[in-house]
């Protein structure tokens, strides 16, 4: 085995090309014998294991700045980076990042996670070093897909008006996550259609015709005039100089153009051609190699355990949100590169021409919904709690100031297990709730998360949903028969005195929980399901401010100015002498583990909450 | 006067061409002279006076959806779509908005403040149309910086897949705010320095050498190839047809090709090439003339009074960091388009190359700093609390969870006055608490600003420092003067009992006021400068717990989940029996009026502070 010789880079240094290719079908054997046990995003790795072996073997690294786009392309870079005995510990607690991390490695130059943003980081590494006059390499290796974001175009923009020495890899596996969607996509597919070219093309045969003395002559012209008109003129034209496409599992050419790019300066960017998820045996190509859960066969890429009886949220929404758009033609949904991890998929197949996946291109999906709102559309908003970070203003600016009709449905919200840090949930309840006129939501369980789609969709106003990265705990009935949740209620499931737990979606069934675990040692708590966030339900909470001394808010998402602060201060008005605790999420960075295992760390499951009513009851028996 | 028979758009289609250059100046004429006396941004209208012309000449508003972007350019538009007997009351409090906005005229299809959405928010009106079988014409207008901007390629980009009917003008004025930035600046400026154009032509030149014969036949495609070469092959890559540039002050062309073009389908840009600030007096190009404070002399240009002793925050910053730059060689600044907004125009002259100005592009502004800051370079993003929305996953993603000792310099914090709500900085506070790891602050005067500033640059991880668009209360001493503020403390201007005021940035000033209002009246409130938010001074905080019953917060941010929600959870834990009031802008959108009038009508000025501690005093004496 060459890949357990590999400490670091530098040993790449000492092997043949013959070698090279040997390692590199060691790794890819490796990523697919771990991935299976462990699970991660495989598809990507495993295209670009050569194309990591011919990065680290012609760069210096880690003088040489690497930075990969997303992280998702990084486990064969960990393998090489002095990673490869950890690798089994991939996305798990205290174990490797699923995605890059600075504090993991010196190899990681900057951390990923969110796609689109190593041009920019690598544009400022490069700056930094000029200011501070070092001499060393930086490369971005960024996938087509991330090219259809806006921040990758900022940075594209700003590099090559930079002149600085940068090289941009453009990985193109024609699919990031699903199929690229937008004109950068069929730009960068479509050589041979390139309209400028057949253009060209069309009016050189116009204009020579029957001058057959041209024919060697134009023909190589021709040749040229292709070669520098596809498919770099974007390029080109944004300052870089445009190396490509080149084969991405052809170790040879990739050494030697790498080799050759090395040795230049200024932006220049290399195109090359990848198979994402090569070498997988069930399939080499297509979405559900992105990401493998845990428990799947090397073998034949088959998962061994069957999933559990209750779906997943995801897939309930997705389900759901199709039945609501066949009862109701003015909705519209939206994602943005994510119609299998929102669900939307199905809605694809069913409502074509009512689905919109716009790229990883966050800001325009909201103004977008924005724009079609204006004329009485219904846009449905699928994008995951932690990506919606990127509309923040969009949200602001186009829809909320505006008032418009515009439903926002947060998937993975809270914490989010194995992804770790990058991905987390953890902010939108705090940015939603500080936007004037935005009705914040989160719904208990898969059933009423389907009856606040349904209130969404006729209310007025732009309209959030929030629900987690995990299995409902109830299996929902059709949409057809869920009905509207009355717009601002909760409900209170459990009626007790002194200490109310105010509990937040999916912290509704622990509360209950941690409520029958105290009611076995003679406590009482009430138990609310405040499902509406913003507004609130004045009704209830007199109600229960009226019967109860302390209030426990539990939520899970940053405790910071979440809906525990914001409640507490509505109470404050309402009826001071009543308590509220906020209980959520610490504010601090939370690693990777299980979901369960990062709730439990939190307090945020049932014993966690018995632990808080208890010390509240006690710090009451002392201050009474 | 043809603009006084203006009511609608409908007027100009009587008009002859003769008639329209005449109704034009009428315009430019009537912009100069209201705008000379209530302020605005002048610039930018006087720039789109025949094409706005044109385009309701030629367009069948407002059936015709008409998105303009940013809203700078929507003066005429006012002026021809029944808003001219109004024009006096532009940004003023009740008067018309300083932008576009859907509530004030049916003619302003999507609302606008921020550059860059009007491409989404048209193709989101355009498929909107589709879906519901309609048949209209969809224009959005937008500005050459906006294309800076990653949203506007988000935009382009899905709007030239989609093959939807849709128009996009850009207006080419070569400036944007400050002069563009980046690759797509130089691409749009440059015709003939095409290197694309030239290398063919050099091709051409050298293939077709001694052939005589074909010389005219040549000649002829090679004005063609020129045509459809430059400038329009970047748009033309993205699936629009390219039509341009055409003189954007010739209204015959200007008719004429818009005629043409309204009588397609499909994505087509149309490209207007105009000179900002065209018939102002003075001079008719540069960012002074963006935008005009009331009181010029419409005859010269000339500002009619002199500016007021204290020096703005804005200035103060500029002129601050600067020094601070000439001190220490590690500190750079970055801009977002904005080197005059944010002060900084005079970094970029001392420190040309420490200096970046990224263009519209807030997200690639910071994830380029978190870049630069991986290298030991201490970056400084100076950006508008607005704008700062844009970025804030980068913020989260790139900055804080690598905890990458970034400083960010809010300007326009808090009411921003007559720019309207579309522009104002009251969300800050919120977003930046809630991610973990990030210092956030706020200066009492310039001088605390400059301290801060000298902070931020020697401290661990994340730092933000806002200040509102106002004057500031001093008169600050050179950089070189000032030291450093003591990290994670306040101050306690004002000692008394009972009540305590604790006042965030400009709040301290009429905090202070209200207290001598309330001494005389037999109060003794002590007030506390709360400059750093996060993390709180709690040595200071627990002696203010022991000696005060209540604590009243103010702030210049919302009041949901501000400061004074995140100190009162911190209260809950470490003293429940103090009682903590947030008191900061109210949860609703504020319109424009004059900063101090917003100020007052939130409660946020001396007599309104003076109320709320008389209210908590009274409700204390009732529950005592």
């Amino acid at each position: 085995m060459f890949l357990d010789r590999i400490d670091s880079p530098a040993d790449l240094k000492a092997l043949t090309r013959d070698e090279l290719r040997t390692l590199s079908q060691e790794i890819r054997e490796r990523l697919i014998d771990v991935c299976s046990r462990t699970g991660g995003h495989i598809g990507a790795g495993l295209g670009v294991v050569e194309l990591t072996v011919a990065l680290h073997a012609v760069f210096d690294t880690p003088r040489d700045q690497l930075v990969w786009d997303v992280g998702h392309q990084g486990y064969p870079h960990k393998l090489l980076t002095g990673r490869n005995g950890r690798l089994e510990t991939l996305r798990q607690e205290g174990g490797l990042s699923g995605f890059l991390k600075r504090s993991e490695s010196e190899y990681d130059a900057f951390g990923a996670g969110h796609a689109a943003t190593s041009i920019s980081a690598a544009l400022g590494i490069a700056a930094g070093r000029d200011l501070q006059g070092e001499a060393f390499k930086v490369v971005a290796v960024l996938g087509d897909g991330a090219l259809t974001s806006g921040l990758a175009y900022e940075g594209l923009n700003n590099a090559g008006h930079s002149g600085r020495d940068l090289v941009v890899i453009l990985n193109d596996n024609e699919m990031s996550i699903a199929p690229n969607v937008g004109a950068i996509s069929k730009y960068l597919t479509s050589v041979q259609r390139n309209p400028l070219y057949n253009r060209i093309r069309g009016r050189i045969g116009e204009v020579l015709e029957g001058h057959n003395v041209l024919n060697s002559l134009v023909r190589k012209w021709e040749e040229s005039v292709k070669s520098f008109l596809t498919p770099g003129v974007l390029f080109e034209e944004l300052g870089f100089r445009y190396f490509g496409p080149i084969d991405g599992h052809d170790l040879n050419s990739l050494v030697e153009t790498l080799g050759a790019v090395r040795a230049m300066t200024g932006p220049r960017l290399v195109h090359v051609i990848t198979q994402k998820g090569r070498g997988f045996p069930a399939g080499e190509h297509g979405e559900k190699w992105h990401a493998l859960p845990p428990g799947h066969d090397p073998a034949t890429g088959k998962q061994r355990k069957a999933s559990t009886a209750n779906a997943n949220y995801t897939t309930v929404f997705g389900t759901g949100l199709g039945e609501l758009m066949t009862e109701r033609a003015d909705i519209v949904a939206i994602t943005a590169a994510m119609p299998s991890g929102t669900g939307t998929s199905v809605v694809t197949r069913q409502h074509p021409t009512r689905f919109f996946d716009v790229g990883i291109a966050e800001a325009h999906a909201v103004t977008f919904a924005a724009g079609m709102a204006t004329r009485g559309v219904r846009p449905v908003v699928a994008i995951y709690s932690t990506f919606l970070q990127r509309a923040y203003d969009s949200i602001i600016h186009d829809v909320a100031l505006q008032h418009l009709p515009v439903t926002f449905c947060l998937d993975r919200a809270g914490l989010v297990g194995e992804d770790g840090e990058t991905h987390m949930g953890l902010y939108d309840i705090a940015y939603l709730l500080a936007v004037p006129g935005v009705t914040v939501t989160a719904p208990r369980n898969a059933t009423e998360m389907l009856g606040l789609l349904r209130t969404a969709v006729d209310a007025d106003g732009p309209f959030s949903i929030r629900y987690p990265r995990d299995t409902a705990p109830d299996v929902p009935p059709t949409m057809a028969q869920v009905e509207a949740v009355p717009y601002g209620t909760w409900e209170v499931p459990r009626h007790g005195s002194e200490i109310a737990i105010l509990a937040v979606g999916t912290m509704v069934a622990p509360a209950l929980e941690a409520a029958a675990i105290l009611a076995r040692e003679g406590f009482n708590p009430t138990v609310v399901n405040c499902r509406f966030l913003k507004p609130y339900d004045s009704l209830t909470l007199s109600t229960i401010l009226a019967e109860h001394r302390q209030l426990l808010v539990v939520e899970e998402g940053t405790v910071v100015n979440g809906f525990g602060a914001y409640l507490a201060s509505v109470v404050e008005r309402l009826e001071p002498s009543v308590r509220v605790v906020a209980h959520g999420v610490p504010d601090r960075i939370i690693p990777a583990a299980s979901r369960a295992r990062q709730l439990s760390l939190c307090g945020l499951d049932a014993n966690g909450i018995a632990e808080r009513v208890r010390a509240l009851h006690e710090s009451e028996a002392v201050a009474g």
